[in-house]
C-alpha cells in the first residue's frame, strides 16, 4: 500500500470541484477531473488561467470519459484516491456502479458533497469488505472556500483516515490564530457527514438571524445600506461577532452597487424566495430539522429559520395568501427614531443576534452530542469547533473561542447551555434579544428566528414550566400517566401516576 | 367472503385496546382480547363489570395464548377480523409473524395503533399478494373516546375498506351537527395513519397553545384554578373556540380538588415534563415535524410546541440549565391589573388562542395536502375535517364548520392560507394574538407556540421578506443563484442569476 497518492481523480467539475481540483495541484497533486455534463469540462481551461500558480494547466486535466479518467489515476495495480463533489442522493451511488470495476482493495474515495449521512454509512458498508475505503467527508465554505481552502470533516474507516490527513492538512483553511489545520479525524462512520450537516443546521439559523438584523436595520430603522455595510463590518471587526464569517459577507453585499451605471444596490434586484431546500438540490437544513425531532433534541432557532426560508420559496403561492389577508399582517414600519435611540438600538442589535447564534450553535452541538451517543461515534465537539475556525460559513471567532475552551473543559457535556462560560454569555446578553424581540414586534419587523431563540432560553432555563398543565391534558385523554412535583426531578421515562380526571 | 363479520380479535388489551373491546361487543360482536402481558388480562373481569351493557363479559373473551385466541375467531376457512391497539415500530411485525400461520385469504387487519405510515405501508405490500388485507387505521380520542366512540381514518385496499365500514360506522364516534359518523374510507395505501398522525401533530400544536393560556391566565394574571376552569369551560361552550376539546378537558382539570381533604388541585402536584417524545413511546408527535421538514411544508407552530415540550422532557438536565443561568431568564411574573383591563385581556387571549389554532390547522392540512399530492393518494381534507367532528382531540366545532365548508368549495388546495374564509377569521383575530404576544414577552410569560404562529401569519402574508438579502448571502459563497423582482414571482427552482459578490 502506498502510503502517500501522487495522483487523484476528481468526480463532479462544478464550482466546488473545479475550487478543489486547483486547490490539489496547487498543493503538488496531478488531478484528473470529470464530470457527466461535458460543458463542466469544456470551460476547465479559462477557468485555470484564473488559478494561483502559472502551471495549473499542466496539472489538471479534464474528462469527458469515465474510462479514461479512471485509466488516468492508474490501473488496478495503482492505489487510487478519488474526491466526489456531487449532489446527495444516487448520483453516488450511480458514479460507484460505473467505476466500480476499476476499484481495487487500497482505494480510497473521499465523499466530499453534503451526503445524507445514512447514504454515506450504506456505501461505506457496501465498499469495506472489498477493501474500498469510502470516508464520509464534510467540505465547508462555498466554492471560494474550497479554492482557498475549506474547512473538512472526514470520518470512516480509521486507518484510511490517517493515510489521507497529512493530504487534507495541506488543503484544508488553517486557524488564523494558532495556524493549525481545520481539519481532523472526526470519528468512525458517517459521522463527517453528519457534523457537516449540523454545521449547516447552525448555518440556516444564523442565516435566519443575520437576516432578521438586516430587515430592522434596512426597514425599520431606515439606515441606507453603505452605512448598513460599515455597521456589519464593525461587527465582524471586533467583538462578540468577531470574524463572523454571514456578518462579514452581509458587509460585501451591502456595498455593492448596481454596474451599469443606474443608482441602486445589487441586493434590491434579489427576488425575495429561498428555493434549495424546496427544489430539493440541498438537504442539509432540512435533514438537520428532521434529525433534531428524530433525536428528541430541542432545536427551535434552526428550525424557524428553516421554516422561513421554505415558506419563501413559493412566491406565488405566497402572493395568493397575501391577495386572502389583504394588510392584516402588512410589512416592516419604517420608524422615527432619534440618533441617539438609533446608535444604541444598533448595539442592542449586535448583542441580540450574538445572543441568537448562540442559541442555534448549542442546539447544533447538543445535537451532535445526541447522535454521537446514540450511534457511538465518540466525537469531539471541541474539535468540531477547531475545525470551524476558519474555511468554513458559520466561521465565528469569538463564539469559537467560547466554545472551544468550554468543550475541551467538559468533554462529554451533552447540553451546551449547562456549560457555566456559555451559560454566561447568555445571561448577559440576553437583555438585548429581549429588548430586539419587543421592539421587532412593535415595528412589525419579521422575527421568527430571534424571538424562537428567545424562547428556548426562556423555557431551558424555566424552573417551573406550564408544561405541568401540558402533562395533566395528556394524562386526561391518554392515560400518559405523570410524575408528582414532590417526587423530584424524575427521569426521563413514564411517570406512575394517573389521575381518573373525568371517569369513564 | 363472508359480507359480514360477527366476530373480531382484538391485540393489545392496553387502555385503548380493552376500550374497543367493549365498544365491539356492545355493537354485536363476540370480541376475543389478548394481550403477550397476562396481567392486561386478568383484570379483564373488574373491566368489564364497568362496561355499559350487562352481558359484556359474555361477549369479552380474554386470552394469554396466542394460538387459542387466534383458535377462538375460527379455523382457515373463516374470514376473520382482527384489530391491532399496540406499540408503533417492531411489535405489530413480531405479532404478524407469531400469527402468519393462522392467516388466510379474505382475512383482514386493522392497525388501530399510531403507527408510523412507512411501517403501514410495507406491511400492506407484504400481505397483499397473499389476499390478506392491512389496513391502516387511525384512531384518535385517547382511552375514553375508544369506550365511546372515537374518530377513525382507515386507508389500504378499497375492497377491503369498504367491506368493514359498515361496521366502523357502528363504532365510530357521531357527529353531533349531523348525525353522521366520524369514519369514512380516506383512500389508498397507509394515508390513514399519515392523517392519524398529523391529527395528533395539530393537536401538539394546540396543548401548547392551551398550555400557554394557561400559564398566562394562571402564573401572570393570577387568577384561581377554579375560576379560569370557568372561563375555558365559556369558552367550549360558545364562540370561536366551540367544543374546542383541548380547551373542554382543560376546564375539568381545573376544577379537581385533592381527594384527601388537604387543600389544592390535583394539577398542582403534576411535574413539569413531557416525556412520551423523549422515551419513544409515541411517535406522532416528531414524525409530523420530521414530515413537514422532509416534505418542505412550513409548521412552526406544531415544530416550536413539540421543542418546548421536549425541553421540558429531562428535568435534571433542566435543573442543571436553571442553575447555569441563575434569574437570567426568570418565570413568568405576577401582573398587577385592574379587573376591566383582565376582563378585555382574557377576551383577547380567547381570540388569540383561536387564531393560532387555525395557524396549527393550516399547517397540519398544508402537510396533508402536500404528502397526498406526493404520494397520490387523493385525501379529501373536508373528509378529513369530517372525521375530526367528534371523539377525537382536535375536536373544535367552529374551527371545523369553517374549515369544511371552504375545503368543500375548493377541493385540491394546496395551501390552506389562500382560502378567503380562513383567510378573513385570521385578519379579524390576528390584531389579539399581537396583543398577547406582547403583553407574554412583557410580562415574561413562555410563549413559544403563540410567538411562531403570529411569526408564521408575517411571513406567509408577506409581500416583501427580507429572504431577498439571505438569498444573496447564499448565493455570495454557495453560488445558488437567484431570480430578479424584476422577473415577477418565477417558479420553485434554482435561479438564473449569480453574482460574484467577491471575486474569487
Amino acid at each position: 500500500m502506498a502510503e502517500t497518492f501522487t495522483k487523484i481523480g476528481v468526480v463532479g467539475a462544478g464550482s466546488m470541484g473545479k475550487g478543489m481540483a486547483m486547490l490539489f495541484a496547487e498543493n503538488g497533486l496531478d488531478v484528473s477531473l470529470y464530470d457527466a455534463n461535458p460543458d463542466n469540462i469544456d470551460d476547465l481551461p479559462s477557468v485555470l488561467q484564473r488559478g494561483l500558480a502559472p502551471d495549473l494547466h499542466r496539472r489538471v486535466a479534464g474528462y469527458k470519459d469515465l474510462t479514461e479518467f479512471m485509466h488516468s489515476l492508474g490501473g488496478a495495480d495503482a492505489d487510487k484516491l478519488l474526491v466526489f463533489s456531487i449532489p446527495h442522493g444516487s448520483a453516488a451511488d450511480k458514479v460507484i456502479e460505473q467505476i466500480r470495476g476499476f476499484l481495487t482493495a487500497g482505494d480510497v474515495i473521499l465523499d466530499g458533497g453534503n451526503e445524507y449521512y445514512e447514504n454515506a454509512k450504506r456505501r461505506q458498508d457496501a465498499l469495506r469488505p472489498h477493501g474500498i475505503s469510502y470516508l464520509s467527508m464534510g467540505v465547508s465554505g462555498g466554492y471560494q472556500s474550497a479554492r482557498r481552502g475549506p474547512s473538512i470533516s472526514p470520518s470512516g474507516d480509521r486507518a484510511a483516515v490517517e493515510r489521507v490527513l497529512p493530504l487534507l492538512k495541506k488543503f484544508a483553511a488553517k486557524d488564523p490564530k494558532t495556524g493549525k489545520p481545520c481539519v481532523a479525524n472526526l470519528g468512525p462512520g458517517p459521522c463527517g457527514h453528519y457534523v457537516k450537516m449540523v454545521h449547516n443546521g447552525i448555518e440556516q439559523g444564523m442565516l435566519g438571524i443575520v437576516n432578521e438584523t438586516w430587515e430592522i436595520l434596512y426597514k425599520c430603522l431606515h439606515i441606507d445600506l453603505d452605512t448598513i455595510s460599515s455597521v456589519y463590518k464593525k461587527w465582524e471587526d471586533e467583538g462578540e461577532l468577531k470574524r463572523n464569517f454571514l456578518f462579514g459577507i452581509g458587509a460585501d453585499i451591502c456595498r455593492r452597487h448596481k454596474e451599469d451605471g443606474q443608482p441602486g444596490h445589487i441586493v434590491n434586484e434579489v427576488q425575495d424566495k429561498v428555493v434549495q431546500d424546496a427544489d430539493n438540490s440541498e438537504g442539509t437544513g432540512f435533514w438537520t430539522v428532521m434529525e433534531a425531532a428524530r433525536r428528541h433534541v430541542s432545536a427551535p432557532t434552526i428550525s424557524s429559520a428553516h421554516f422561513f426560508r421554505i415558506a419563501s420559496a413559493d412566491r406565488a403561492q405566497r402572493m395568493e395568501v397575501v391577495e386572502a389577508l389583504g394588510q392584516a399582517t402588512g410589512a416592516a414600519r419604517k420608524q422615527q427614531v432619534d440618533e441617539k435611540f438609533k446608535e444604541e438600538f444598533i448595539e442592542d442589535l449586535r448583542l441580540a443576534a450574538y445572543c441568537a447564534c448562540l442559541a442555534s450553535f448549542a442546539q447544533g452541538m447538543n445535537l451532535i452530542a445526541r447522535a454521537s451517543s446514540d450511534e457511538g461515534w465518540g466525537v469531539n465537539l471541541a474539535e468540531c469547533i477547531q475545525i470551524w475556525r476558519e474555511g468554513c460559513i458559520i466561521r465565528s471567532e469569538y463564539i469559537a473561542d467560547l466554545l472551544q475552551a468550554a468543550y475541551e473543559k467538559e468533554a462529554g457535556v451533552m447540553n451546551t447551555l449547562t456549560l457555566q462560560p456559555v451559560a454566561d454569555e447568555i445571561k448577559r446578553t440576553i437583555p438585548h434579544l429581549l429588548k430586539v424581540v419587543k421592539y421587532g414586534l412593535e415595528w412589525n419587523a419579521h422575527i421568527p428566528t430571534l424571538s424562537a431563540s428567545l424562547e428556548y432560553f426562556k423555557y431551558c432555563g424555566g424552573k417551573h414550566l406550564p408544561s405541568q398543565f401540558m402533562e395533566a391534558e395528556l394524562d386526561y385523554f391518554g392515560a400518559h400517566n405523570y410524575d408528582l412535583k414532590s417526587e423530584g426531578d424524575g427521569e426521563v421515562k413514564k411517570g406512575e401516576h394517573h389521575y381518573e380526571w373525568k371517569p369513564a
